[in-house]
C-alpha cells in the first residue's frame, strides 16, 4: 500500500466537487441531536445529519483521494459517540473520538440538506409542441467556445433534436464534432457509418427508398442514444428528413386509447437483425415507462421487428394497438419535415425522436449523410463541464 | 421508390431467417377458422394463427427486403377474408384476397406456434456454487475456429467470467482478441485503458493500492457489461485479482436479511465521476430487478458513490443494508482470488460480477494489465452466429 500524499488543502477543491458551493449561507448553530447533528444556517434554514453520514462524507486528504477525489473511507461502522464539533469562518468542524477530524464547508452541506433534489445543468424534457421548431445553432458559434455548444446541447437534451447549420463540407466532420463530445458509441455497423444508397445493402438505410419513422437499433439491449448526420450531398430528388416526437405522441396515445397505450407499453415484444456475421436480439416493449409512469423510450422499427411471439389471444389486439400508436405518426402535425441542406448536421436523441426520410431518386443526384452516435451520458457530462464555467 | 428485384427463392434464405428452421415435422392439415387459420402438423402439435399475423410474417421478396432480410410490410390493415389455402410438400401455401402469395414453411411455422419461446444458443445465468472454478480456455483454442470460442462465450455468459490462458506477450492482444467478439465500448476512459500505476491518476485503479470489490462505471446508465483484462506483467509483490458473483450475493442476502435487499433494491443513490473534463452522474438502485424480482445488476462502487441523497429517516436504514451486502462480500467462501499470470486474460460480467485488486507493492516488480469493454449484445451475438454452424 503506498502512502498517500497529504496534499495543501487549498491545492484541493474543497469537499472534492468540482461543481461550485462557494455562494450560501454559513452555519451560525450545529447542536448534538443524539445520534444526528442539527445544524441551522443564517438563512434560517434547519437540517439533520446522520453522524454516518457526516462520517461518511468525509472530504480530507485520507477520506477522499486528493488526486482522483474519489472515496477512500469505507463506513463500515456506525459512529459511537457524537464527534467534538465547532464552527469556524461559518463552517463545520468534527473531531471524531479517534481523533479523525472532518472540516464542512457550510455551503456544500447547505446544498445536500438531507432530501434536497441535486442542481443540474442537465435540462427537463420538453415535449414538442404544436409549433415546436428546432433550435439552428451555426457551426461556428458551436466551434466557438462555451456559449454555442452549451445552446446546442441544451436543446438536444430538452427537446430531443437540434440542428447544427453553415458547416464545411468536409469528410468526417461529424466524427470530430461528436469527439468533442465524448467517444463514439460502436455498433454492428461500425463506429461511422455513411448513408447513401449501396449496391450490397445489409440495412435499409444504405438503399434508396423511402424509410418509415423508426428507431435505429431497437434490437439492441441500449439503442444507441444520441444519433448525429451530418449532410454532405443532397441534390438528388426526395430524400426529406422526417421527425416524430416518440414522447409527444405516446402521451397522446395514452390520453386517446389508454388500452391501446397500456398493450404496448406492457407486452414484449423481440426486434432482431440477422445477417451472415451477426444475430442480435432484445425483448422489449414498444413504450417503456419508469417507475412513476413516465414514458422513458420508445423501441419502434418495423424492419426488424421479429416474429411476434405472443398468446393467441394477445395477437390481434397488440397489432390494434400498434396501429393506432402508428397512425398518431401519420399526422403531418405530429411531425417535423424538412430538407437536409450541405453543411447541415440533425442530432436527436434516438431513444425519443423517430426519424424517417422519403425515397429519393439516386439519378437526378446524389445524397449523401455521414453518421454516428454518442451516449447521453456524454452529453450530459459535457453540458455540466461546461456549465462550471458559469 | 426503386424497384424491389424479385430474387430467386432458392437463393434467399426461407422465411428470412439464417437459424435453421431444416428439421421438423410437416404440416398435414389447414383449416378456415374464422379471423384464425387451425394447422395440424404430422406430430400432432396444433395451433392456431391470427389472419394478420399470418400476413404481417409474409416472407417473400415483397414483404422482406431479399437482401437486408428486413420486413418491408406494415400491417396497416386487418386481411378482411381468409385467405385460399394449400398445404404443398407439408407447408403452407396462402393466396390472399388481392392475389398475393405468402408461402410458410411448416418447421418456421412449428417453432413459432403463438405462445412458444425463441430457441436460444444463449445460455442461463448460473450463480457460482460454494466450489465453483472458472473455465479456463487456451488461446490457441480461441484462436482456431467455433469450439473453443464457444466455450468461451458460453461460458461467460453462464458463469459471468472466464479465463484465457497460455496467450503472448503482445502489446493489443487485448484488443485483437475483443475484436473477434465485436467493437470496444469506450467510455470517459478511453477504448482500452492500461491498468498500472500512473503518476497522476485521475482513479484508483491507476494506483498500487488495493481495489475493494466493485462495479466499474456505475455512474453511466448503462456501465459496461463486459471487461476483458490481459496481463502483461505481474511480477510486483500483491496484486491479486478478486472476484465475487454479485448476483449470487444478493440472493444470499434476500434469504439472510430480506429488509436489507428490499431497501438496496428500491433505494436510488447516485454515482458520480468529476474530473476536469467529465461530471458524469446516474442514479440507480444498488440492486436493480426485472419485473419478476429476479436481479439483473448489481452497483457497488465505493469510491464514486456520491452524496447519499435521501429522506433523513431511511439514511441509517440504508448505511445498515449497504453494510450487511458488504458484510457478505468479505467472506472468502463468497470470493475468486488468484494470481493473473503474464499471458492470461480474465473476462467477466461487470453489471453481475464485482471485481477487485489486492494493493501491490511497485517497488518489488512490474504489473500491467490492459483492458477493454465489450457490449454484451456482440457476445450474445457472436455465440448464435457460432451455433448456426451447429
Amino acid at each position: 500500500m503506498t502512502d498517500t500524499p497529504i496534499t495543501d488543502a487549498r491545492t484541493v477543491q474543497p469537499m472534492g466537487e468540482l461543481s461550485p458551493h462557494t455562494e450560501g449561507p454559513p452555519l451560525i448553530e450545529a447542536t448534538d441531536a443524539g445520534r444526528q447533528l442539527a445544524l441551522r444556517w443564517s438563512n434560517g434554514n434547519q437540517a439533520r445529519f446522520p453522524l454516518t453520514w457526516l462520517r461518511d462524507h468525509c472530504a480530507c486528504a485520507e477520506c477522499r483521494h486528493p488526486m482522483t477525489r474519489e472515496r477512500l473511507y469505507m463506513a463500515l461502522e456506525v459512529p459511537e459517540q457524537a464527534p467534538a464539533m465547532r464552527l469556524e469562518d461559518g463552517n463545520l468542524i468534527l473531531t471524531w473520538a479517534d481523533g479523525h477530524v472532518s472540516r464542512f464547508d457550510a455551503v456544500w452541506l447547505h446544498q445536500r440538506r438531507p432530501g434536497q433534489t441535486r442542481d443540474d445543468a442537465v435540462p427537463s424534457r420538453r415535449p414538442w409542441a404544436q409549433d415546436y421548431r428546432p433550435t439552428r445553432v451555426a457551426h461556428a458559434d458551436f466551434m466557438a467556445g462555451t456559449a454555442g455548444e452549451r445552446a446546442w446541447l441544451t436543446a438536444l437534451l430538452r427537446d430531443g433534436l437540434v440542428l447544427l447549420e453553415n458547416g464545411p463540407l468536409a469528410d468526417e466532420e461529424v466524427r470530430r464534432l461528436a469527439g468533442r463530445i465524448g467517444p463514439l458509441r460502436a455498433t454492428n455497423f461500425g463506429a461511422r457509418f455513411d448513408v447513401k444508397s449501396k449496391p450490397n445493402p445489409n440495412n435499409a438505410a444504405y438503399t434508396a427508398i423511402g424509410l418509415a419513422l423508426h428507431t435505429d437499433l431497437p434490437n439492441w439491449r441500449n439503442p444507441p442514444d444520441i444519433q448525429l448526420l451530418y449532410c454532405l450531398e443532397n441534390d438528388a430528388e426526395g430524400g426529406e428528413s422526417t421527425f416524430f416526437d416518440g414522447f409527444a405522441a405516446a402521451e397522446a396515445l395514452r390520453r386517446q386509447n389508454p388500452e391501446a397505450f397500456r398493450r404496448l407499453s406492457e407486452t414484449e415484444i423481440d426486434f432482431r437483425f440477422q445477417d451472415e456475421e451477426h444475430d442480435l436480439v432484445w425483448t422489449a416493449p414498444l413504450l417503456s415507462l419508469d417507475e412513476q409512469g413516465q414514458v422513458i423510450e420508445v423501441r419502434l422499427n418495423n424492419w426488424i421487428r421479429d416474429t411476434l411471439r405472443l398468446p393467441l389471444e394477445e395477437i390481434d389486439a397488440w397489432y390494434d394497438a400498434y396501429r393506432a400508436f402508428w397512425a398518431l405518426a401519420q399526422d403531418p402535425r405530429n411531425r417535423l419535415e424538412f430538407s437536409l441542406a450541405p453543411g447541415e448536421m440533425v442530432a436527436f436523441d434516438n431513444r425519443r425522436v423517430l426519424h424517417g426520410r422519403r425515397a429519393f431518386d439516386p439519378s437526378t443526384g446524389r445524397r449523401h449523410l455521414q453518421g454516428t452516435y454518442l451516449d447521453l451520458d456524454m452529453c450530459e457530462s459535457r453540458l455540466r463541464v461546461l456549465a462550471r464555467r458559469g
